[in-house]
């Protein structure tokens, strides 16, 4: 998507150095865009376990080049093999939630063994990274069409008023390789001239919300307005919400969602008002083994020190802040998981469907167990 | 409640000089605890406003030290009558959605007009000023005491594992005189010795549990933890959460709750998980003209500037950041309304009830419209 008018992915390879991994480095948006050069599999493990890059479909694609540069390594060292089983467990065990972190990883391991020597298998690894990054795109490009069906059969009833999605955390480009996943049909609804506000919720503690989401359809021109995560049931209550889009981090094959902590919340509120509550994922973020959302899916915890500071800009400098006491602890789960039931449907690359075991294999039938 | 030890309420008269009010201006902490001298109604109406105090019994006690204030100033400029009625007019206008605060005032009208003259009014004002700050503290001790049974049920089932209250913004003793609310039975119930742990919500955007509840807990020494206001739902899913205990600005006479923005939201996930959630408050906090919170709680919207930036301290200075791209609005509701359905029961000073109607005016009966 655009920033500042130009054309951005999140990741890509640098011009004229395959060697190296260029990504937007999202720690200092929305008031510095700055570009880190990776060049080792132990910096891009840096770079997803500090979240540099975070995001279901991001991980993934990080994670397929994370592989690339880790044969490029091992082959030097002339190890291949047990190196790159080295650097699959050391990408593995960055994050835990997000289950495109280990299908990215595997289907390296899986091509890369198809290599007859170091050379062949950097070009699997390169060749497989490529393919990640790029269906990635392509999948969230058709969730962004199918999406749009959605948005564009809520403004009819509107007539002409706006529609308003209200979102959660950044399931946008940023998350993903570009166009994102919940805000793929906003892009398109807004491309298409559709009358479509966004109500971003700032989504505490790491604040992705507003220095992402907010920034990114800013930077598109998407007309959106900041909340505190604690309004959307208010805003819920009085109507100002058409439609809820949130992604996911690891959906299971039954239709258990797991997302960024506080989503949960929003599909109660949802719930409680009759409002629609979709999920857009491309298939890469089904964990095709989970049953029970909330008894197999692991969720991260993460440092106090998120919820009890918070940083951001003062007069061009980047400073923190302790808000709590400084004997206070703090407790910070990272994500949260809301049971099927209170999914109104799925929005995936290959169209919609309701939160199922059922209707998500229908869509997916070579994934039965 | 103590502070380092020493026992302190939020409001008082200072000691030698009856003609100033003393509170503690509670923006600067949980890093600097500061006391602010309040000499005319105009530097009250301030307070209130921007928050040096807030909570609905402190805002009801500030309102009446203010009414009495405004009756010296008045005496003094000889128009009495007339300068009383536009400060209660200026106070009353401070905040929308806290009852207490045209109660507060209503009474100091009624009971000033008994003065023959203006230094009977004067002296009528000030008893009248006391005795609301008296029986707000009266009745946190005696909520203290009802709600302490609740605890202690908990703990018996629990058969001495920690009984884990959840409680959002701060309805502490910072938010009355006094005890507090929603904090009165928690320290009931630390203060005999029964394991009570409290999650404490953050509370965005002004991060009222994070800044305040926080503190106050730690000064009392009541084991505590510190969430993002996301996280509630997780917890309850977890099984982590005995009982939620929050206050209210204002409770119909039929039992809809407005209370800071979120509430509403933890009431549903108490609801979903079987958590029982219950709401803490002195009658003054009730609206007896009102029987539909959602159509008739008028709910304060703030700067939005409290979304997109956040203050906290950093090197012993009180720094505030902005989290948000310099472009993106925001929208800044204070308040929301829990319906009657959600709330489990409602505690008072003179003891517990059902949030229904009938069950309210069983306990209040002076009050049948």
């Amino acid at each position: 998507m655009k920033v500042g008018g130009e054309h951005f992915r999140t990741i890509w390879l640098k011009p004229g150095d395959e060697r190296v991994v260029q990504l937007i480095d999202q720690r200092f948006l929305p008031h510095r865009f700055v570009i880190e050069e990776v060049h080792t599999v132990e910096q891009m493990a840096t770079a997803i376990r500090e979240m540099h890059v975070r995001g279901a479909g991001l991980i993934g694609a990080s994670a397929g080049y994370g592989m690339y540069l880790a044969a490029i390594e091992a082959a030097e060292r002339g190890s291949l093999d047990e190196q790159l089983a080295h650097a699959a467990a050391q990408l593995k065990a960055t994050r835990p939630t997000a289950v495109n972190l280990s299908w990215a990883v595997e289907r390296q391991i899986k091509n890369v063994a198809q290599g007859k020597n170091a050379k062949e298998k950097i070009a699997f690894a390169l060749q497989t990274a490529r393919s990640i990054a790029d269906e990635d795109v392509e999948q969230c490009r058709m969730i962004g069409l199918h999406g749009l069906k959605l948005i564009r059969q809520i403004a009819r009833k509107k007539a002409g008023k706006r529609v308003n999605v209200l979102t959660h955390c950044n399931a946008g480009w940023l998350a993903f390789v570009d166009y994102g996943s919940a805000t793929a049909p906003i892009y398109a609804a807004y491309d298409s001239e559709l009358p479509v506000h966004v109500w971003v919720a700032e989504t505490r503690p790491r604040n992705q919300g507003s220095k992402l989401t907010a920034w990114e359809l800013g930077e598109h021109g998407v007309p959106h307005t900041l909340i505190a995560d604690s309004a959307a049931g208010h805003l819920m209550q009085r109507g100002e919400v058409d439609l809820v889009l949130v992604g996911t981090d690891r959906t299971t094959r039954t239709g258990d969602v797991a997302n960024k902590i506080g989503t949960y919340l929003k599909a109660l509120a949802a719930k409680d008002n009759d409002v629609p509550f979709y999920v857009a994922l491309p298939s890469s973020s089904f964990d095709w083994k989970s049953r029970d959302g909330l008894k197999e899916i692991p969720i991260e915890e993460r440092g106090a020190e998120e919820v009890t500071n918070v940083d951001g800009w003062r007069e061009g400098q980047h400073v923190e802040v302790r808000v709590a006491p400084k004997e206070s602890p703090a407790a910070n789960y990272g994500f949260d998981v809301t049971p099927r039931y209170l999914v109104t449907g799925l929005i995936t690359e290959r169209g919609m469907c309701d939160a199922n075991e059922k209707s998500i294999r229908a869509l997916f039938p070579e994934h039965a167990p």
